[in-house]
Order: structure tokens, then C-alpha cells, then sequence
């Protein structure tokens, strides 16, 4: 099922609500890296992303090496070929407020 | 603390042992691709994994979208810029026990 992807004023709202991602893919992802202290703290906020994301029905795509942690969010039903949706906009706050 | 490297005959070994594991990074590393059912199945693959890992003090390189997890086995301590090591063997064959 298609998803709406946003626009460039919602993308530039986006990008304001959350200054700490970053526009990736030409536009159809937002990214960012966390650095934690350890694996095992690392471990603990994938797992609370992993709870939110599973809610959501909206999962990133992540990389983890060690203490580091990078996200990647976007949404594969929206536009033609994947782009950002309200899901990435969701999902983003719920892992800033973690 | 460095970590002696696998020598060829070991890696090659290491590569008989666990066919499931391919060598990736001119021989630095060993990498394997999971796909699992969902979101659920795969995030309780990592749960095991990352069990073992810190129980083991040695760590995977990780990617995960959704129901697909691609593991990157290497020891950064290993060599003069890291390499694989027994470390590698070692969680090689817990993750193809779980």
C-alpha cells in the first residue's frame, strides 16, 4: 500500500524538528549515529528502538559496531521507489525521546 | 592488546567449519546474511547474538532491515590493522549453534 511521502516544506519541517539527522539517499532517508559508551549500552537503546519500532509497524535500518549505532529511516512504500513519510517523522521523535 | 591472526590454513579451516560464512574485506573478515520470517524473528536472533557477543567480549559488525541481518565477523585488536582472529572462529560457531 502506497504511503504519501512528504514534501519538500514537510522534509525542511522535519529536518528543523529533529536537527540532530541528516538528509540521506538524495532525499529519500534521513540518518544518524549514536555513540554510546559500550556495547551493552548500545544493545540497551536498539532494544527500546526495536519495541517502538515493532509498535509503530515502521522499522530502520541500522548498522552497529561496538558502542555506535547508525539509523537509517525510510519508508520503501512511499513514492515510486521509497521515500519519507509520516511514519520516518513518527518514528524519528519516538527515538529522539528515548 | 594485539590478537594473533589466523593464519591461511586456519582460515581455511575457519571457512570449512562454517560454509555458511564467506571471507569479505581481502580476507580481514567473514560475513554471513540471515533472513528471517520478520521483524520478530530477526530482532530475537540479535537478542541471542548479542548474548554471546558480550558474555564472549567480542562483538559483530551488524546491518539489519527488518526480517534481513548481515553479520561481519573481524577483530580490530587482530594484525597490524585488524584480521580475523580465533575471537572470529569462536562466535562463528555459537551464531551457527543458536
Amino acid at each position: 500500500m502506497a504511503v504519501p511521502e512528504l514534501d519538500a516544506k514537510e522534509i525542511d519541517q522535519l529536518l528543523a524538528d529533529h536537527p540532530d539527522w541528516s538528509l540521506a539517499r538524495d532525499g529519500k532517508a534521513i540518518t544518524r549515529t549514536f555513540q554510546f559508551k559500550d556495547f551493552s549500552e548500545a544493545w540497551g537503546f536498539m532494544s527500546r528502538v526495536a519495541l517502538q519500532a515493532e509498535a509503530q509497524d515502521h522499522h530502520p535500518e541500522w548498522f552497529n559496531v561496538y558502542a555506535k549505532v547508525e539509523v537509517t529511516l525510510t519508508t520503501h512504500d512511499a513514492g515510486s521507489n521509497g521515500g519519507l513519510s509520516h511514519r520516518d517523522a513518527k518514528l524519528a521523535r519516538a527515538i529522539d525521546a528515548l
